[in-house]
Protein backbone atom coordinates (compact mmCIF):
# COMPACT_ATOMS: atom_id res chain seq x y z
CA UNK A 1 0.00 0.00 0.00
CA UNK A 2 1.47 3.22 -0.90
CA UNK A 3 2.14 6.46 2.01
CA UNK A 4 -0.24 8.29 1.00
CA UNK A 5 -3.74 6.90 1.69
CA UNK A 6 -2.21 5.98 4.92
CA UNK A 7 -1.74 9.93 5.53
CA UNK A 8 -5.20 10.48 5.15
CA UNK A 9 -6.07 7.80 7.21
CA UNK A 10 -4.54 9.34 9.78
CA UNK A 11 -6.42 12.71 10.00
CA UNK A 12 -10.20 11.43 9.23
CA UNK A 13 -11.61 9.31 11.77
CA UNK A 14 -11.52 5.73 10.57
CA UNK A 15 -15.14 5.21 10.14
CA UNK A 16 -15.58 7.81 7.84
CA UNK A 17 -12.29 6.66 5.96
CA UNK A 18 -13.79 3.55 5.46
CA UNK A 19 -17.29 4.91 4.13
CA UNK A 20 -15.71 7.29 1.87
CA UNK A 21 -13.51 4.29 0.37
CA UNK A 22 -16.40 2.06 -0.08
CA UNK A 23 -18.76 5.10 -1.83
CA UNK A 24 -15.71 5.08 -4.00
CA UNK A 25 -15.25 2.06 -4.58
CA UNK A 26 -18.92 1.36 -5.14
CA UNK A 27 -19.12 3.98 -7.85
CA UNK A 28 -16.02 3.01 -9.65
CA UNK A 29 -17.76 -0.56 -9.58
CA UNK A 30 -21.29 1.16 -10.99
CA UNK A 31 -19.42 3.10 -13.91
CA UNK A 32 -17.56 -0.17 -14.60
CA UNK A 33 -20.98 -2.32 -14.94
CA UNK A 34 -22.30 0.70 -17.12
CA UNK A 35 -19.26 1.20 -19.30
CA UNK A 36 -19.62 -2.60 -20.00
CA UNK A 37 -23.71 -3.01 -20.26
CA UNK A 38 -22.77 -0.41 -23.22
CA UNK A 39 -20.66 -1.99 -24.83
CA UNK A 40 -22.36 -5.16 -24.78
CA UNK A 41 -25.46 -3.41 -25.94
CA UNK A 42 -23.46 -2.22 -28.68
CA UNK A 43 -22.24 -5.15 -29.84
CA UNK A 44 -25.52 -7.68 -29.43
CA UNK A 45 -28.44 -5.13 -28.28
CA UNK A 46 -30.50 -5.18 -25.09
CA UNK A 47 -32.08 -8.08 -24.84
CA UNK A 48 -29.00 -10.70 -25.04
CA UNK A 49 -27.38 -8.89 -22.52
CA UNK A 50 -27.35 -10.87 -19.30
CA UNK A 51 -26.35 -10.06 -16.02
CA UNK A 52 -23.90 -13.12 -15.92
CA UNK A 53 -22.34 -11.49 -18.97
CA UNK A 54 -22.00 -8.37 -17.21
CA UNK A 55 -20.22 -9.99 -13.82
CA UNK A 56 -18.27 -11.81 -17.09
CA UNK A 57 -17.22 -8.36 -18.07
CA UNK A 58 -16.25 -6.98 -15.08
CA UNK A 59 -15.09 -9.75 -13.33
CA UNK A 60 -18.08 -10.09 -10.35
CA UNK A 61 -20.49 -12.96 -10.30
CA UNK A 62 -24.21 -12.54 -11.43
CA UNK A 63 -25.34 -11.93 -7.79
CA UNK A 64 -22.61 -9.91 -6.98
CA UNK A 65 -23.88 -7.45 -10.04
CA UNK A 66 -27.04 -6.62 -8.02
CA UNK A 67 -25.25 -5.12 -4.98
CA UNK A 68 -24.27 -2.42 -7.33
CA UNK A 69 -27.72 -1.73 -9.30
CA UNK A 70 -31.09 -3.38 -7.79
CA UNK A 71 -32.31 -5.47 -11.23
CA UNK A 72 -30.61 -6.02 -14.52
CA UNK A 73 -33.34 -3.58 -15.84
CA UNK A 74 -31.99 -0.56 -13.40
CA UNK A 75 -28.71 -0.82 -15.48
CA UNK A 76 -30.09 -0.66 -19.08
CA UNK A 77 -32.70 1.92 -17.11
CA UNK A 78 -29.51 4.05 -16.37
CA UNK A 79 -27.57 3.88 -19.62
CA UNK A 80 -31.13 4.85 -21.27
CA UNK A 81 -31.02 8.03 -19.22
CA UNK A 82 -27.23 8.62 -20.47
CA UNK A 83 -28.24 8.90 -23.41
CA UNK A 84 -31.40 11.04 -23.69
CA UNK A 85 -28.83 13.66 -22.24
CA UNK A 86 -26.30 13.11 -24.39
CA UNK A 87 -28.35 12.87 -27.32
CA UNK A 88 -30.45 15.68 -26.34
CA UNK A 89 -27.11 18.04 -25.23
CA UNK A 90 -25.50 16.91 -28.97
CA UNK A 91 -29.01 17.53 -30.35
CA UNK A 92 -29.85 20.93 -28.50
CA UNK A 93 -25.52 22.37 -29.76
CA UNK A 94 -26.13 21.43 -33.54
CA UNK A 95 -29.65 23.13 -33.87
CA UNK A 96 -27.77 26.49 -33.39
CA UNK A 97 -29.49 28.85 -35.73
CA UNK A 98 -33.27 29.92 -36.86
CA UNK A 99 -33.96 27.33 -39.75
CA UNK A 100 -36.35 26.15 -41.69
CA UNK A 101 -38.71 23.36 -40.35
CA UNK A 102 -37.52 20.34 -42.66
CA UNK A 103 -34.55 21.12 -41.86
CA UNK A 104 -34.49 21.19 -38.49
CA UNK A 105 -36.17 17.99 -38.63
CA UNK A 106 -33.55 16.36 -40.79
CA UNK A 107 -31.09 17.51 -38.08
CA UNK A 108 -33.42 15.81 -35.63
CA UNK A 109 -33.56 12.15 -37.00
CA UNK A 110 -30.19 12.93 -37.85
CA UNK A 111 -29.18 12.59 -34.55
CA UNK A 112 -31.04 9.59 -34.13
CA UNK A 113 -29.64 7.51 -37.30
CA UNK A 114 -26.28 8.37 -36.24
CA UNK A 115 -26.41 7.22 -32.42
CA UNK A 116 -27.38 3.50 -32.80
CA UNK A 117 -27.54 2.44 -28.96
CA UNK A 118 -30.12 5.44 -28.11
CA UNK A 119 -32.26 4.19 -30.45
CA UNK A 120 -31.45 0.40 -29.13
CA UNK A 121 -32.26 2.24 -25.55
CA UNK A 122 -35.37 4.22 -26.40
CA UNK A 123 -36.78 0.85 -28.09
CA UNK A 124 -36.57 -1.55 -24.85
CA UNK A 125 -37.05 1.02 -22.18
CA UNK A 126 -41.00 0.71 -22.40
CA UNK A 127 -41.43 -2.39 -23.87
CA UNK A 128 -39.12 -4.44 -21.16
CA UNK A 129 -36.89 -2.07 -18.90
CA UNK A 130 -39.21 -0.51 -16.85
CA UNK A 131 -41.25 -3.05 -15.60
CA UNK A 132 -38.53 -4.47 -13.34
CA UNK A 133 -37.02 -1.54 -11.45
CA UNK A 134 -38.26 0.13 -8.46
CA UNK A 135 -40.51 2.86 -7.74
CA UNK A 136 -37.22 5.33 -7.49
CA UNK A 137 -35.48 4.66 -10.56
CA UNK A 138 -38.74 4.06 -12.77
CA UNK A 139 -40.06 7.42 -11.19
CA UNK A 140 -36.30 9.23 -12.17
CA UNK A 141 -36.16 7.90 -15.71
CA UNK A 142 -40.45 9.73 -16.33
CA UNK A 143 -38.88 13.08 -14.64
CA UNK A 144 -35.57 12.98 -16.43
CA UNK A 145 -37.22 11.97 -20.00
CA UNK A 146 -39.89 14.63 -19.33
CA UNK A 147 -37.63 17.37 -18.50
CA UNK A 148 -35.11 16.91 -21.46
CA UNK A 149 -38.08 16.51 -24.02
CA UNK A 150 -39.38 19.57 -22.88
CA UNK A 151 -35.78 21.30 -22.64
CA UNK A 152 -35.41 20.28 -26.44
CA UNK A 153 -39.27 21.20 -27.50
CA UNK A 154 -38.49 24.99 -26.12
CA UNK A 155 -35.23 24.73 -28.05
CA UNK A 156 -36.57 23.34 -31.19
CA UNK A 157 -39.81 25.91 -30.89
CA UNK A 158 -37.39 29.05 -30.95
CA UNK A 159 -35.48 27.68 -33.63
CA UNK A 160 -38.01 27.32 -36.53
CA UNK A 161 -41.33 29.25 -37.17
CA UNK A 162 -43.63 26.99 -38.62
CA UNK A 163 -44.37 24.73 -34.96
CA UNK A 164 -45.66 26.63 -31.97
CA UNK A 165 -44.52 25.01 -28.75
CA UNK A 166 -47.11 22.45 -27.89
CA UNK A 167 -46.83 21.18 -31.91
CA UNK A 168 -43.30 20.99 -31.23
CA UNK A 169 -43.27 19.25 -28.23
CA UNK A 170 -46.20 16.73 -29.93
CA UNK A 171 -43.45 16.52 -32.82
CA UNK A 172 -40.77 15.99 -30.47
CA UNK A 173 -42.70 12.93 -28.47
CA UNK A 174 -43.78 11.20 -31.69
CA UNK A 175 -39.95 11.57 -33.12
CA UNK A 176 -39.35 8.91 -29.79
CA UNK A 177 -41.91 7.15 -30.13
CA UNK A 178 -40.97 6.71 -33.86
CA UNK A 179 -37.67 5.84 -33.47
CA UNK A 180 -38.07 3.20 -31.14
CA UNK A 181 -40.58 1.06 -32.92
CA UNK A 182 -38.84 1.76 -36.41
CA UNK A 183 -35.59 1.08 -34.96
CA UNK A 184 -37.17 -2.54 -33.62
CA UNK A 185 -38.56 -3.17 -37.12
CA UNK A 186 -35.26 -2.72 -38.62
CA UNK A 187 -32.99 -4.60 -36.66
CA UNK A 188 -34.83 -7.97 -35.46
CA UNK A 189 -32.40 -10.30 -33.77
CA UNK A 190 -30.13 -12.79 -36.19
CA UNK A 191 -32.42 -15.53 -36.50
CA UNK A 192 -35.30 -13.27 -37.94
CA UNK A 193 -32.81 -11.19 -40.00
CA UNK A 194 -31.78 -14.82 -41.57
CA UNK A 195 -35.70 -15.36 -42.53
CA UNK A 196 -35.14 -12.13 -45.59
CA UNK A 197 -32.11 -14.37 -46.98
CA UNK A 198 -34.87 -17.20 -47.60
CA UNK A 199 -37.50 -14.69 -49.34
CA UNK A 200 -36.30 -12.29 -51.55
CA UNK A 201 -39.93 -10.76 -51.96
CA UNK A 202 -39.62 -9.99 -47.82
CA UNK A 203 -36.25 -8.48 -48.01
CA UNK A 204 -37.93 -6.20 -51.05
CA UNK A 205 -40.28 -4.98 -48.20
CA UNK A 206 -37.45 -4.42 -45.37
CA UNK A 207 -37.64 -1.03 -43.17
CA UNK A 208 -34.31 0.44 -43.35
CA UNK A 209 -34.19 2.77 -40.20
CA UNK A 210 -31.97 5.22 -41.94
CA UNK A 211 -34.38 6.26 -44.92
CA UNK A 212 -38.27 5.15 -43.32
CA UNK A 213 -37.30 6.98 -40.04
CA UNK A 214 -35.78 10.19 -41.46
CA UNK A 215 -39.33 10.29 -44.15
CA UNK A 216 -41.59 9.23 -41.49
CA UNK A 217 -41.00 12.28 -39.20
CA UNK A 218 -40.42 14.66 -41.90
CA UNK A 219 -44.29 13.81 -42.96
CA UNK A 220 -45.26 13.87 -39.80
CA UNK A 221 -43.55 17.71 -38.98
CA UNK A 222 -45.15 18.88 -42.47
CA UNK A 223 -48.68 18.05 -41.52
CA UNK A 224 -48.90 18.72 -38.15
CA UNK A 225 -49.78 22.66 -39.03
CA UNK A 226 -52.95 21.07 -41.22
CA UNK A 227 -54.41 19.39 -37.87
CA UNK A 228 -54.98 23.16 -36.63
CA UNK B 1 -68.44 -44.38 -25.99
CA UNK B 2 -71.28 -43.84 -28.18
CA UNK B 3 -72.15 -45.58 -31.26
CA UNK B 4 -71.18 -43.85 -33.64
CA UNK B 5 -67.82 -43.20 -33.47
CA UNK B 6 -67.29 -47.38 -33.45
CA UNK B 7 -69.31 -47.30 -36.39
CA UNK B 8 -66.50 -45.16 -38.29
CA UNK B 9 -64.20 -47.22 -36.67
CA UNK B 10 -65.38 -50.39 -38.47
CA UNK B 11 -65.07 -48.49 -41.78
CA UNK B 12 -61.20 -47.50 -41.93
CA UNK B 13 -58.51 -48.57 -40.95
CA UNK B 14 -57.49 -48.09 -37.52
CA UNK B 15 -54.38 -46.27 -37.77
CA UNK B 16 -56.01 -43.81 -40.18
CA UNK B 17 -58.55 -43.20 -38.12
CA UNK B 18 -56.46 -42.98 -34.87
CA UNK B 19 -54.53 -40.43 -36.68
CA UNK B 20 -57.76 -38.48 -37.76
CA UNK B 21 -58.70 -38.40 -34.08
CA UNK B 22 -55.99 -37.20 -32.42
CA UNK B 23 -55.56 -34.21 -35.27
CA UNK B 24 -59.07 -33.19 -34.57
CA UNK B 25 -58.00 -33.81 -30.74
CA UNK B 26 -54.93 -31.40 -31.05
CA UNK B 27 -56.47 -28.74 -33.19
CA UNK B 28 -59.15 -28.39 -30.61
CA UNK B 29 -56.81 -28.08 -27.93
CA UNK B 30 -54.70 -25.51 -29.97
CA UNK B 31 -57.92 -23.72 -30.58
CA UNK B 32 -58.47 -23.59 -26.71
CA UNK B 33 -55.09 -22.38 -25.80
CA UNK B 34 -55.53 -19.96 -28.35
CA UNK B 35 -58.50 -18.77 -26.85
CA UNK B 36 -57.06 -18.99 -23.44
CA UNK B 37 -54.09 -16.54 -24.61
CA UNK B 38 -56.57 -13.95 -25.82
CA UNK B 39 -59.03 -13.83 -23.00
CA UNK B 40 -56.02 -13.53 -20.62
CA UNK B 41 -53.62 -10.98 -23.03
CA UNK B 42 -56.69 -8.73 -23.02
CA UNK B 43 -57.07 -8.81 -19.05
CA UNK B 44 -53.43 -9.10 -18.37
CA UNK B 45 -50.88 -8.11 -21.00
CA UNK B 46 -49.05 -10.23 -23.27
CA UNK B 47 -45.93 -9.90 -21.11
CA UNK B 48 -47.23 -11.34 -17.76
CA UNK B 49 -49.36 -14.22 -19.35
CA UNK B 50 -46.83 -17.13 -18.93
CA UNK B 51 -47.37 -20.67 -20.05
CA UNK B 52 -48.42 -22.05 -16.37
CA UNK B 53 -51.09 -19.54 -16.57
CA UNK B 54 -51.99 -20.80 -20.33
CA UNK B 55 -51.91 -24.25 -18.85
CA UNK B 56 -54.23 -23.53 -15.78
CA UNK B 57 -56.96 -22.07 -18.12
CA UNK B 58 -57.16 -24.83 -20.18
CA UNK B 59 -56.44 -27.58 -17.78
CA UNK B 60 -52.43 -28.44 -18.97
CA UNK B 61 -49.10 -28.52 -17.31
CA UNK B 62 -47.11 -25.83 -18.51
CA UNK B 63 -44.74 -28.74 -20.63
CA UNK B 64 -48.17 -30.03 -22.15
CA UNK B 65 -48.94 -26.85 -23.77
CA UNK B 66 -45.71 -26.92 -25.37
CA UNK B 67 -46.88 -30.44 -27.26
CA UNK B 68 -49.39 -27.91 -29.36
CA UNK B 69 -47.15 -25.20 -30.06
CA UNK B 70 -43.33 -24.94 -30.07
CA UNK B 71 -42.87 -22.15 -27.82
CA UNK B 72 -45.19 -19.89 -25.70
CA UNK B 73 -43.80 -17.06 -27.94
CA UNK B 74 -45.27 -19.25 -31.36
CA UNK B 75 -48.98 -18.84 -29.53
CA UNK B 76 -48.88 -15.37 -29.24
CA UNK B 77 -47.14 -14.83 -32.59
CA UNK B 78 -50.16 -17.02 -34.22
CA UNK B 79 -52.61 -14.66 -31.97
CA UNK B 80 -50.71 -11.87 -33.92
CA UNK B 81 -51.61 -13.07 -37.06
CA UNK B 82 -55.40 -13.63 -36.56
CA UNK B 83 -55.31 -10.30 -35.33
CA UNK B 84 -53.67 -8.80 -38.22
CA UNK B 85 -56.12 -10.84 -40.53
CA UNK B 86 -59.22 -9.99 -38.90
CA UNK B 87 -58.30 -6.02 -38.67
CA UNK B 88 -57.62 -6.08 -41.89
CA UNK B 89 -60.42 -7.64 -42.86
CA UNK B 90 -62.77 -4.90 -40.56
CA UNK B 91 -61.05 -2.09 -41.92
CA UNK B 92 -61.56 -2.79 -45.97
CA UNK B 93 -65.01 -3.55 -45.01
CA UNK B 94 -65.19 0.03 -43.43
CA UNK B 95 -63.07 2.28 -46.14
CA UNK B 96 -66.22 1.08 -48.78
CA UNK B 97 -66.44 4.37 -50.79
CA UNK B 98 -63.97 6.86 -52.47
CA UNK B 99 -63.39 9.41 -49.52
CA UNK B 100 -61.27 12.62 -48.63
CA UNK B 101 -58.05 11.81 -47.41
CA UNK B 102 -58.41 12.91 -43.39
CA UNK B 103 -61.59 10.42 -43.23
CA UNK B 104 -59.68 7.53 -44.69
CA UNK B 105 -57.08 7.84 -42.07
CA UNK B 106 -59.41 8.72 -39.31
CA UNK B 107 -60.93 5.35 -40.07
CA UNK B 108 -57.44 3.36 -39.84
CA UNK B 109 -56.88 5.51 -36.54
CA UNK B 110 -59.96 4.58 -35.51
CA UNK B 111 -59.70 0.87 -36.26
CA UNK B 112 -56.89 0.75 -34.06
CA UNK B 113 -58.28 2.72 -31.16
CA UNK B 114 -60.91 -0.10 -30.87
CA UNK B 115 -58.97 -2.74 -31.04
CA UNK B 116 -56.91 -2.68 -28.19
CA UNK B 117 -55.68 -6.48 -28.27
CA UNK B 118 -54.28 -5.75 -31.84
CA UNK B 119 -52.45 -3.04 -30.59
CA UNK B 120 -51.31 -5.29 -27.35
CA UNK B 121 -49.68 -7.90 -30.22
CA UNK B 122 -48.45 -5.62 -32.58
CA UNK B 123 -46.52 -3.81 -29.82
CA UNK B 124 -44.62 -7.22 -28.46
CA UNK B 125 -44.68 -8.89 -31.29
CA UNK B 126 -41.33 -7.21 -32.86
CA UNK B 127 -40.05 -6.84 -29.87
CA UNK B 128 -40.70 -10.12 -28.14
CA UNK B 129 -42.29 -12.45 -29.99
CA UNK B 130 -40.25 -12.90 -33.20
CA UNK B 131 -37.35 -13.84 -31.21
CA UNK B 132 -38.53 -17.37 -29.85
CA UNK B 133 -39.76 -19.18 -32.46
CA UNK B 134 -38.95 -21.49 -35.28
CA UNK B 135 -37.87 -20.16 -38.23
CA UNK B 136 -41.10 -21.18 -39.97
CA UNK B 137 -43.75 -19.65 -37.75
CA UNK B 138 -41.02 -16.43 -38.14
CA UNK B 139 -41.50 -16.56 -41.96
CA UNK B 140 -44.94 -17.25 -41.66
CA UNK B 141 -45.89 -14.91 -39.66
CA UNK B 142 -43.57 -12.06 -42.39
CA UNK B 143 -45.55 -13.43 -45.08
CA UNK B 144 -48.89 -12.93 -43.76
CA UNK B 145 -47.97 -9.36 -42.45
CA UNK B 146 -46.41 -8.25 -46.13
CA UNK B 147 -49.36 -10.16 -47.75
CA UNK B 148 -51.53 -8.05 -45.05
CA UNK B 149 -50.42 -5.12 -45.77
CA UNK B 150 -50.30 -4.84 -49.32
CA UNK B 151 -53.72 -5.78 -49.79
CA UNK B 152 -54.51 -2.99 -47.20
CA UNK B 153 -52.14 -0.86 -49.53
CA UNK B 154 -53.78 -1.73 -52.88
CA UNK B 155 -57.48 -0.92 -51.34
CA UNK B 156 -56.54 2.16 -49.41
CA UNK B 157 -54.67 3.62 -52.54
CA UNK B 158 -58.07 2.88 -54.36
CA UNK B 159 -60.02 4.88 -51.99
CA UNK B 160 -58.54 8.63 -52.20
CA UNK B 161 -56.70 10.72 -54.77
CA UNK B 162 -54.17 12.45 -52.77
CA UNK B 163 -51.32 9.64 -51.86
CA UNK B 164 -50.42 6.82 -54.72
CA UNK B 165 -49.65 3.43 -54.08
CA UNK B 166 -45.73 3.44 -52.66
CA UNK B 167 -46.48 6.53 -50.40
CA UNK B 168 -50.07 4.28 -49.43
CA UNK B 169 -47.94 1.51 -48.67
CA UNK B 170 -45.53 3.77 -46.83
CA UNK B 171 -48.46 5.23 -44.18
CA UNK B 172 -49.65 1.86 -43.44
CA UNK B 173 -46.16 0.90 -42.47
CA UNK B 174 -45.65 3.61 -40.10
CA UNK B 175 -49.47 3.41 -39.13
CA UNK B 176 -48.59 -0.21 -37.55
CA UNK B 177 -44.86 0.56 -35.84
CA UNK B 178 -46.41 4.02 -34.36
CA UNK B 179 -49.58 1.89 -33.47
CA UNK B 180 -46.95 -0.36 -31.24
CA UNK B 181 -44.88 1.96 -29.70
CA UNK B 182 -47.83 4.56 -28.93
CA UNK B 183 -49.17 2.13 -27.50
CA UNK B 184 -46.82 0.71 -25.07
CA UNK B 185 -45.97 4.25 -24.08
CA UNK B 186 -49.45 4.86 -23.52
CA UNK B 187 -49.97 1.55 -21.17
CA UNK B 188 -47.74 0.89 -18.77
CA UNK B 189 -47.44 -2.03 -16.55
CA UNK B 190 -48.75 -1.56 -13.53
CA UNK B 191 -46.04 -0.09 -11.47
CA UNK B 192 -44.85 2.35 -13.71
CA UNK B 193 -48.73 3.73 -13.77
CA UNK B 194 -48.91 3.69 -9.99
CA UNK B 195 -45.97 6.21 -10.87
CA UNK B 196 -48.34 8.75 -12.10
CA UNK B 197 -50.61 9.33 -9.26
CA UNK B 198 -47.26 10.49 -7.23
CA UNK B 199 -46.59 13.23 -9.80
CA UNK B 200 -49.28 15.41 -11.19
CA UNK B 201 -46.93 17.17 -13.71
CA UNK B 202 -45.48 13.64 -15.48
CA UNK B 203 -49.74 13.02 -15.10
CA UNK B 204 -49.60 16.15 -16.97
CA UNK B 205 -47.61 15.11 -20.24
CA UNK B 206 -48.99 11.44 -20.05
CA UNK B 207 -49.24 10.05 -23.40
CA UNK B 208 -53.03 8.64 -24.13
CA UNK B 209 -53.59 6.69 -27.28
CA UNK B 210 -56.71 7.58 -28.25
CA UNK B 211 -55.87 11.08 -28.74
CA UNK B 212 -52.10 10.56 -29.21
CA UNK B 213 -52.40 8.19 -32.18
CA UNK B 214 -55.25 9.72 -34.24
CA UNK B 215 -53.48 13.49 -34.60
CA UNK B 216 -49.75 11.65 -35.14
CA UNK B 217 -51.18 9.25 -37.98
CA UNK B 218 -53.39 12.24 -39.54
CA UNK B 219 -50.26 14.63 -39.59
CA UNK B 220 -47.87 11.90 -41.07
CA UNK B 221 -50.78 11.19 -44.16
CA UNK B 222 -51.14 15.09 -44.64
CA UNK B 223 -47.25 15.34 -44.68
CA UNK B 224 -46.35 12.77 -46.69
CA UNK B 225 -47.06 14.34 -50.60
CA UNK B 226 -45.20 17.33 -49.27
CA UNK B 227 -42.15 15.15 -49.58
CA UNK B 228 -42.66 14.33 -53.20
Amino acid sequence: MSGHPDQIRDLVPQATFRRARSAEAKAHRRAAILIAAEELTRRDGVRTVTLAKLGAAVGLGKSNVLRYFGTREEIFLELTIRQWREWVGTLIARIDTVRPLPEVVDLVSASLVERPLTCELFSQAFTNLEDNVSIEVALEFKRTRSTLIDTLAEHVAARQSVLNRAETRELLDAAVMLASAVWVVANPPPKVRSIYALDTELQHGRIVFATTYPRALAALAAGLPSLR
